[in-house]
């Protein structure tokens, strides 16, 4: 089993260090080939280890950065001014191939902004995007949907680029030659959508290169009917967000109505094993770790309000795409779709 | 109690008469002073009334109608070529006085552009708007957000009309004479959103007729921290959509854990009061009926796939908003808000 290191961007995230350290601490204990590079300030961070009774050694070490970026800050402010900040520096570690990837729970658009300025794209792609898996109603398959929030203005050409990079990525880590596509829409006659959709669904069809089967409407993401679902960032975020925030009420009524009275009281002691396991089968934290595709390097991004498991799920994700070296299959799966003349050039 | 008479589309929905006819014989049951005008194929309506006991007479009125518009039909066809459809057929009775509202389970698109074509916008109203209200964790408090699905390409004017006609619905079904009303976004920064989204914020910040709060996250729907949700119509319905479809993924999970072993199928014996009432406070049927916003007249749109049940409360809303006396209500809200001279004029 070969080294694997991760640079974690351990100020970041609405918790930052509370979270970042105590996750660090869990996956070097659970992957024993994991090294990890935490990048922030080294006094606090040195401290902080102290207190867990750690100390940075041969598997943890510590990469000093004076700045960070705020979870409000924008993107262009935090390219300009923050260069030594957590976030920008834990990328480095990757451009500079002292990591193989990075993970960071900061600010969203400031992370994609900065790594698609450090690391760059892939060859044929644009703008990076963000993709992560939902479970399904077929057991064992995973849906992947891009993109969640990294760009909020696509073009129609950005939509096919993001339908080639996950129907790329789904070959690359699902063995599956021919990954079905369609496009998020709010019906499923041809008919129906907004502009965007219409052009863009045009091209989809027209393309060789992707499998593409149509629309899909949003309450039939987990139905497992196709690999890959495509939508622009702006409508995939509200998406993710809707399911996250019913979820979530519909967790608290339960809660509720198990404190009701004390039969409810009783029944929800007994239910407690089968509503765990439920929770686990769905719970996005246990798909925590979205992942920038389209760049020259692996950037894990984990929510910002992740706790320190979901964090530490994070971490396992960036170990995954690691081991499935998925950007330079994306890079060949994309090569092969290029004009000779921009192959060469790439 | 004054005499109420709603006109429905006995032939739209995925299931036409089937659904219509049940749930029209229980809403008559349910109110007394209700009257209907069941609009469709006049013989197979009167057979299919027969085969339930029951007869046309003075609280149930057949209009015949010879045709119907498809689920997939385009707005455009339909409007053009099916001017003797039960959509059409019923939304001509609240045009002529013999309905006090219209409801129909049929094709939204073209029962959005029927609706807007035959009764027309209130005044300062370009485009009407599909409203629905949430539940919330503040036990009794909906949240109402628009547009669901009724205009894919909007305008920032569309969208500040929206606000306005939200806002003004609160007003007059709630007696809350300042509504807060925010904008749906994928942060809460100001930063954060797609071009569109903040040329909008812009205006409602400067609208004095509405009490603007800033951006909230699909994720904060069911908050209950605002009164008025609005965002554009591909937008609400992918947010929509992507509700029910998680909230169906975790009643099929549950169902599937409750019947993993003998000892959760005894858990779920006991656990079916307490589920069945969760599912009663937050099952999107029980608030089935969409209402058409900014017309001369009261449209009612219930789910497609509606159950008898459901429809029946399509019917229960159509009811409501009649004795709200909805349209007059945000007519007058409305006016206040133009100039003098298109006040006039309206």
């Amino acid at each position: 089993m070969s080294t694997i290191t991760i640079a974690l961007d351990a100020m970041g995230g609405d918790y930052g260090p509370e979270v970042t350290i105590p996750a660090a601490l869990q996956a070097l204990r659970q992957y024993p080939n994991l090294k990890l590079r935490l990048v922030g300030d080294e006094e606090l961070l040195t401290k902080l280890l102290k207190l867990n009774s750690e100390a940075p050694g041969e598997r943890l070490f510590i990469q000093h950065a004076s700045q960070e970026v705020a979870m409000d800050e924008s993107p262009v402010h935090a390219l300009r001014t923050k260069k030594d900040s957590s976030m920008r520096v834990a990328i480095n570690q990757v451009k500079e191939g002292k990591a193989d990837a990075c993970v960071s729970a900061g600010n969203t658009g400031a992370l994609m902004a900065t790594a698609k300025f450090v690391l760059k794209t892939l060859p044929g792609i644009d703008r990076p995007a963000i993709i992560s898996s939902f479970p399904s109603r077929i057991p064992g398959k995973l849906v992947r949907m891009l993109d969640l929030g990294g760009n909020v203005d696509c073009t129609d050409e950005n939509l096919v680029q993001f339908a080639m990079m996950g129907s790329a990525l789904v070959s690359a880590i699902d063995n599956n030659e021919r990954p079905s596509v369609a496009l998020l829409n709010i019906g499923e006659e041809e008919i129906k959508g907004n502009e965007q959709v219409k052009r863009t669904a045009q091209l989809l069809s027209n393309n060789p290169f992707i499998n593409y089967c149509g629309y899909i409407e949003a309450d039939r993401i987990f139905s497992g009917d196709v690999n890959v679902i495509v939508c622009d960032g702006f409508v995939g975020n509200i998406s993710l967000k809707s399911m996250e925030g019913m979820a979530r009420f519909i967790a608290d009524s339960a809660k509720g109505e198990f404190k009701r009275t004390l039969f409810s009281k009783l029944v929800a002691l007994c239910t407690f094993p089968v509503l765990k396991r439920l929770k686990e089968s769905i719970d996005p934290g246990r798909h925590n770790g979205a992942n920038f595709i389209g760049l020259r390097g692996i950037v894990v991004k984990s929510h910002g309000g992740a706790n320190v498991w979901a964090f530490a799920q994070a971490i396992s994700e960036a170990i995954k795409q690691v081991e499935a070296d998925v950007p330079n299959k994306i890079s060949r799966e994309m090569s092969a779709s290029l004009p000779e003349e921009e192959r060469k050039s790439a």
